[in-house]
């Protein structure tokens, strides 16, 4: 059963070629419609769908994620490079036409992280991930040790504050509370946002460097049995990550927002801004309660308490610590594989992408989803041995520096960006692929429902179900999953479906979405994840604990090939773009509410609030009419080239979303609707520009975004116009022209 | 200020002796009156008690808890008798007619306790509390070993099983969870309710044995800085505590609702319910997480997982325990300290009380009450010295026994019932008179106002403002203490004012309310107390974390004496019954609307519970009537005779509320407002019959309950009604007589 869709028109089952569809009709004899499919052609698109499901198998999906988690391959790396040759040459035995791009990069790698405690006793510190018996793997000499990509090298002595998530809002309590930590080692826990706005705010007040450390409240044995007895963190684990200020741009920090093909040196390190200052290194729980058990100060405020087995003070105290890193920066060479499977129309693309870089062996991420990913390959060319043609161009990336930073996929997006913004009808993007059995998923609102329409079609790897079915009585059930989630996802039911998150950053979606305007989705199948980005994220993890039997791989290939499919197949692209006014016009009414509860006659009057109201009420009366249009045009023959146009219309929206400017002080980032927040917790903030500048009380920013907004919102409608234009059919009305 | 009195009357200030006040009023000048104080007479009693509050002492109160902590005193040891002589001497020294009263009950003491992990390992556990270098007193030989008083002898080995709290409610999401405790050791933590509840309920589920530790979660690193370095328990420290089933009454178990005294036999330890049937054993956290790690079985429901560095499951698995513990039960001798100063009117007894008996050291619980009992006589007995003699008798008790089961003073209340009956106007306890800065207070509804108005009279050790100030603005700050205190306290502003909370039982108070139905105040300075019952709860944790200045000694102490002084010195007692019907009314309503709720017919039409609402509004009618009256009175001489009488009336409206025939399946408590649940987790039960009735389904259970209450508060507003006819001046009314 669809349970969202509306039903648009009752008369919809006509026998034209290119009835376009708006919503998912019911076709003849109660068949049901698909949404962007001509009547006439749901039958066939489902028997592909069908037969395409039928490949996907547990076994090669298991033997993908032991290829891949063979060795350790982090980007800069030769186990990067072997990597990518070998997918390379896995999707060209699959039909693929699949080469390497290269790119050159500025990319640091650890040579030597010290930490230690002088006072009150001496103590060695940067202890390293303990091998246990029952995993070989975790006896591996090759591993990385527990590092901060970007971090620059540094080598300070000083007193430690406890500053609990090391977020914003646990710096104004600091403040609150009297505390300084300028000139002092913050020690932050994991979690509540991107490790990079920890660096970042660390840097701003201050500190002298920063240690970042993984609370077992947060992925230990608060939630759960830790590795290997059980999936989540063990006292020695270390989360590796990058510290680079992706939310000021992602990518090579010495080429930004310009291609690095060829053009190696566009600014120095010292001009970079998304390079960090200080020195940062994550450390593992029992490091942190070495050095918690020694501070002084006061107990720390409601809230801030973790799970170690003490009573955590604020500091300084007589703790005093050294951290001494060198690391070596250079450029490196970055391997992107790039796959197309050419469709009839090579000019316009349905792009896939997953990263290949892992911090060490990277079982979930990223090579679950790599393995999704191949299995997907593997079955659209045996689809296309057997003589099926897409309709349009499959672009599958595997991309190479996700990790430091966003690299390889943003390098080739600024690379290609005219021929993407020309060609490109959606991304869709799977990091870790899988990691357990809830499906979740953030996408553009235009997406939203696609998804959970193709999470409608294919069953649960577990029942009878269908994993809609089971996403859905998951939320229903009301209780979120143990642990704290790196990336959060809503946990309830939103408007009586299921919801999906908002896009920020944290991925490789980033650059195209925010930076190119192409409409994304990201994926994956969840569970209880302890052993991000440490040594434990390997094979044996996922065999006992993330996927056992690989069912979830294969349910995830059935999903991604399904959506594929859709996309390329689709007479019309099926993008629903009442439901993003929608939520456009919900968002401006909250942010224009909450300037109002500021009580900040600046914020209140400065922006012109009432003409992003009305221009979001214009959008959403356009978004209408495009939905109407389309219905309208199923009941009338319309000329087939003008299917071309329309998909160029429908995909073109989100980059009329683009500020050209981009966000005041991060110009990278042009999109107005979504960008990853630069202070706050969150991945993703809604209309960025707007939002961040209220919570600054920065009246000059909010009228400039809101104009800016409001300028956005007025392309899109136009543009929305033009499509509805294009989708009338000519006859039937004289202002289609 | 005055904030809660209302004005009842605009002419009050009339030279009459015995201007009968219901409320406090504003005297000539607008000096503030005094509840229960004739206009004329508020000057003197507001001398008497300046002059009392200047003779309490921080030195004296220091020394006093020196010398009462110098040695363990437990009930049943020669300990208690030395401090039974100590304090008899005081009293007698600051001029009260003091003597030793003694009572021979079953009492059982430790002889061996064993606790052994046999599988999969071996383990020696019932660890002892580690004695700390800063505390010397932490390596006396005397300490008792951690026990649970009234815990049979027995020999079991078993399996284990995690319970959480070990509550009603825990056993519920077992049994929801398909795991089944009989035939294994349960092991719970302390915290939510009565351990003798956790006790009666393993032994109703059939479990083998059961043991009982503190989680770091509830009192210790979780909640701060363990000692010595904070007053938090350390991972060695215990728990002692008695499991008598006082939930079904309280005292000697062998002498079941009877007096003690010459009587020893009544009946036999098989016959007498309130002796628990299978081991128990109270542990520490050091060895409840060797116990828990290994465990077997599913990991903990939400809520369930405690402080300890693992991932809680609920077993069993292959953890073995052997459990041996040989008690040796006999009759032992208790030493009551009972303690007069004669009053004008010697059959009107304002009565005190705090018991002596301590686990250990008991500087805490129950010495710095002692010692402010002490700090209140030595005051009385100076202003008795220097002319001074109490309208009314001050009879102030030291009871031994309480903590294996309010054995000292149950005997005396059963052994004095008719005396007490006719003369006791109230009953004021203390027991952990001061853990730290924070005063809380429990009584019956109609003194609440009485403890506020005197909060306001006495100044907060810290600074120039009143307890009330400071007491106000902790809940205003809304922020809960931090820890799980283990006698609950509302935490919050309630009708815009401080609340004060319900008494149950846990302290003497319960003999005395819920059996004799003499009016109780239970009061304290509470703080960060986690050595509750431990060994460490001596001198020195009071020095640095409970009281170092002994300020909040010497602050209750005042609080004490005014209250005495108030209730001594009164014309008519300050008794306030309209506050005590509005609360029936509102706990009647709202017992009746959980059994509408319930939707079990029976529960809704079984119990009459139209009748108990209109009873309701008679009480609150009469009440009206009596504060009415009381006003009148004001502006009208009486007859002096009267006043005797008038407070004979006033104070036995609380034993209208005994129902003769005591609660179901429990006689022995006979109060139909208040006693402490039987199984649920709170202290007191409001209206407990009807209550758990409810919660139970018992439709014939509430029926008669609800029949016994109603019946009761109909006594009541006859006594109410009697006391309004005596109140009003004989001309007046033709109804008076």
């Amino acid at each position: 059963m669809n349970r969202r869709l509306r039903w648009t028109s009752a008369v919809l089952f006509l026998p034209t070629a290119l009835a376009v569809l708006a919503a998912t009709p019911r076709g003849e004899e109660g068949q049901i419609g698909i949404r962007g499919f001509a009547p006439g052609r749901v039958a066939q698109e489902r028997e592909l769908e069908r037969e395409f499901a039928r490949i996907p198998d547990a076994k090669h999906a298991e033997n993908h994620l032991r290829r891949l988690t063979s060795e350790p391959h982090m980007a800069g790396t030769a186990g990067s490079r072997r990597v990518a040759e070998w997918l390379r040459d896995r999707f060209r035995s699959y039909g693929f036409d699949s080469k390497i791009v290269t790119y050159r990069v500025w990319l640091p790698l650890p040579v030597e992280l010290k930490l230690e405690l002088l006072e009150p006793e001496k103590e060695t510190l940067a202890t390293a991930e303990q091998p246990f018996q029952s995993d070989k793997d975790t006896y591996t000499m090759r591993a990385v040790p527990g590092f901060n990509a970007y971090s620059p090298s540094g080598d300070v002595t000083a007193p430690v504050v406890y500053a609990n998530y090391g977020m914003a809002e646990d710096y104004r309590q600091l403040e609150e509370l009297d505390i300084n930590v300028e000139g002092k080692i913050v020690l932050a826990r994991y979690g509540r946002g991107y490790r990079g706005i920890k660096a970042k705010l660390a840097e701003d007040h201050q500190a002298a460097g920063l240690l970042i450390y993984s609370d077992p409240a947060d992925d230990g044995y608060a939630a759960g049995d830790p590795y290997p007895r059980g999936p989540w963190r063990p006292m020695s684990g270390i989360q590796r990550g990058s510290i680079l200020y992706t939310q000021i741009y992602p990518g090579n920090p010495l080429t930004a927002a310009a291609s690095a093909a060829g053009d190696e040196h566009k600014i120095s390190p010292s001009e970079a801004k998304s390079l960090p200052r200080i020195p940062t290194l994550p450390i593992n729980a029992q490091d942190a309660a070495a050095i918690l058990m020694r501070l002084g100060g006061e107990q720390v405020p409601r809230g801030w308490q973790g799970s170690l087995p003490l009573a955590y003070h604020l500091g300084p105290g007589q703790a005093l610590v050294h951290l001494k890193l060198v690391m070596d920066y250079r450029q490196r060479t970055l391997y992107d594989v790039i796959s197309k499977l050419h469709g009839a129309n090579d000019d316009e693309w349905v792009i896939l992408g997953n990263h290949h870089d892992a911090w060490v062996f990277g079982a979930a991420d990223p090579s679950s989803g790599t393995t999704v990913m191949l299995e997907t390959a593997r079955s659209l060319g045996r689809l296309a041995r057997a003589g099926w043609k897409p309709r349009r161009t499959i672009v599958m990336c595997e991309w190479d520096g996700e990790e430091p930073g966003l690299l390889g996929s943003t390098e080739w997006v600024q690379d290609h960006l005219r021929e993407l913004q020309a060609k490109a009808v959606a991304y869709i993007n799977t990091d870790v692929g899988v990691s357990g059995p809830d499906f979740k998923s953030s996408a553009v609102p235009s997406l939203k429902g696609l998804v959970r329409e193709v999470a409608q079609e294919v069953p649960d790897a577990r029942s009878a179900r269908t994993v809609y079915d089971l996403w859905r009585e998951r939320l229903e059930r009301g209780q979120p999953p143990r642990g704290n989630a790196e990336r959060g996802q809503p946990w309830a039911l939103a408007d009586g479906d299921v919801p999906l998150g908002a896009l920020g950053a944290g991925s490789d979606f980033c650059p195209f979405l925010d930076h190119a305007g192409i409409p994304a989705i990201d994926l994956g199948s969840s569970g209880n994840y302890g052993v991000y980005h440490s040594l434990y994220d390997d094979f044996y993890w996922m065999k006992h604990f993330g996927d056992p039997t690989f069912a979830y791989h294969v349910e995830m290939a059935r999903i991604v090939g399904t959506l594929t499919l859709r996309l390329t197949e689709a007479d019309v692209l099926p993008f629903d773009y009442t439901a993003y006014a929608s939520e456009i016009s919900r968002a401006a009414a909250e942010l224009a509410t909450k300037a109002k509860d500021s009580h900040d006659s600046a914020l209140v009057n400065k922006p012109d609030w009432k003409a992003l109201d009305s221009v979001s009420a214009a959008l959403a009366a356009s978004a209408a009419r495009v939905a109407q249009a389309l219905d309208a045009a199923a009941a009338a023959p319309a000329g087939s080239g003008r299917a071309n146009e329309l998909d160029r219309g429908l995909a073109g929206v989100e980059q009329a979303l683009l500020a050209p400017e981009g966000l005041v002080g991060r110009p990278w980032y042009k999109h107005t609707i979504y960008a990853p927040g630069s202070y706050a917790g969150y991945d993703a903030v809604v209309m960025p520009g707007i939002a961040e500048a209220i919570e600054l009380h920065d009246a000059e920013t909010a009228q400039r975004e809101v104009a800016s907004l409001t300028a956005a919102l007025e392309r899109a409608a136009a543009r929305l116009d033009e499509v509805a234009r294009l989708a009338k059919p000519v006859a039937s009305s004289p202002r289609a022209q």
